[in-house]
């Protein structure tokens, strides 16, 4: 939550010359997006958000996360769009870096999602999967289990700082995930980080998915599972299996899981579990991050690790096997 | 430039519902003002800003701040406007904190201001003043001459860690300001804090003053002299006359300047830069601040102080004794 980069209005004025997107008349800058510096912007022709792409996100990978967003407006995903300059490009530079115009989404995220909200979440998430279907680009999923040792490594043993004995549970946990990580569910675009700031409503109704710089290739069940993690449990770090009966069915009506994806659930819900408290430790040994933005808890994803540890079945989630 | 305070979508709605406004649309939080969280908030009948005072703001100084903004809209200026709610009041509370919506300005700031932006500059701080005359209020100004041997003390010698025997040159300097400090300059609502970060531009054209939470009853001139050291001075610290000189014509041809106030000037602009210098110290040592936002450089205005020591005359600043 943090803007990094400095645009001054002269420097702005010449970038949005290049745009048919009228005058310029306020700009500020926003607290979101923990990753790249963004703008509201206000021309003569309505809000856009200028986004500068800073470090983090690989200027490589930029085309993929904008044709995407491209694609998924086309096949009515109500989601950002990257605006085309005169000469047709959607990306070009501002202070040094990349950056793009892309439309303003209005409405809120949702502190404290109801059942209802899950309900919404589940089908927006399968109905993103199946217009993600004919999307011709890949990218790898460089945070899914092969990148988990990495991040594990990173961390070492200062995490029983945190907790003690973290550092020996998280290596038997990785363990385990990596030997049974299912390798062969259905495949396509996954969002990879779709927790409720980067879902719009307006009232109860899903108004637009936000930020999709993770967006990958991989297992669509693990977009799911990431979801189950993100929306699904209280703030007493316990699972709400009526939030997550309505998050499965809102996504199964839309697009049936299979039976190998709901056996893997649990698995992948681990996975999820694992991924983000790996992150979000390295982000916590991390002074440049600390300095920056507000960090989150790793613990809170360690017990959520320890609940998908100890469920039975995929019916403990509230769904049928 | 923080947010330091998160509002939720749904007690932001609850807090909107007792104004006349229109169904929240979307909301940010903008990277602007370093004292107060401030959100962008899009309704159904436009844009408004939500501030959030923090408690670097004493809450018994908002009813003075806000009557001065109604006051001088009343006259005139274009500067935000609280808006009241149906109860008609303009200061209600969210997140605990006590908050207002204001008026929404378009314009952007100058990061390199030219002398043809000082002289607006100059001419909207004259009106300024005009319209502030029969503003029935007063307010102390706590970072006048009295208050800068606090800030002097709290820094301490700990800034000789910043340039050797710094300490003791602001004791000097401090010592002569204190001792010939005019107390017998027209007096009025002094902005306090005139930069350009908190004067908007549409193209050439000045579009508003914001920011008046350091607003005060003081020594009208002295107002001019913050101006000056904000904005007529280059990147290499170095005073440029062209622009002091339109600044000062500009204001002059609204409000003339007295012999008196002409004769202080040097004097004023002195006080000022040691103002802004002991502030910035005080903000340099203090590591709460530095993880919050970009501090600022305090030895800026050291070289400023010591441009201004070396005047010999108020034509020195391009206007005549």
């Amino acid at each position: 939550m943090a803007v990094y980069t400095d645009v001054g209005a002269e420097e702005l004025e010449a970038f949005l010359s290049g745009y048919d997107i009228g005058e310029l008349l306020s700009y500020k800058g926003i607290a979101e997006g923990v990753e790249n510096s963004n703008f509201l912007v206000h021309t003569r022709r309505g809000h856009f958000i200028l986004t500068l792409y800073e470090k983090r996100v690989a200027a490589s990978d930029l085309p993929f996360f904008l044709a995407l967003m491209q694609h998924l407006a086309s096949r009515g995903i109500t989601c950002p769009q990257p605006v085309k300059n005169r000469a047709g490009a959607v990306l070009g530079e501002v202070a040094g870096r990349p950056a793009a115009i892309i439309t303003f989404l209005e409405g809120m995220w949702i502190r404290r999602p109801s059942a209802g909200h899950c309900g919404a979440l589940g089908e927006a998430l399968a109905k993103l999967h199946r217009a993600g279907a004919d999307f011709p680009q890949t990218r790898a999923n460089a945070l899914s289990v092969a990148g988990w040792r990495p991040l594990y490594a990173a961390v070492g043993p200062r995490c029983d700082t945190i907790q003690p004995n973290l550092s020996a549970a998280l290596a038997a946990q990785l363990e385990e995930v990596e030997k049974s990580w299912p390798g062969n569910l259905p495949q396509g675009v996954i969002h990879a980080d779709l927790f409720p700031d980067n879902v719009f409503f307006l009232g109860d109704k899903l108004s637009g998915l936000i930020d999709f710089y993770f967006a990958c290739t991989d297992a669509l069940a693990y977009d799911l599972a990431i979801c189950l993690n993100a929306w699904c449990f209280e703030p007493d770090h316990s699972y709400n299996v009526t939030k997550g009966k309505s998050l499965l069915a809102a996504y199964g009506a839309v697009r049936p899981l299979s039976a190998a994806e709901r056996q893997a659930l649990p698995l992948l819900a681990r996975g999820a579990a694992l991924r983000f408290l790996l992150t979000r430790l390295v982000d916590w040994f991390d002074e440049r991050s600390a300095a920056l933005v507000r960090r989150k808890d790793p613990m809170e994803y360690f017990r959520k690790l320890r609940f998908h540890q100890a469920v039975k079945s995929v019916r403990d989630y509230g769904i049928d096997a």
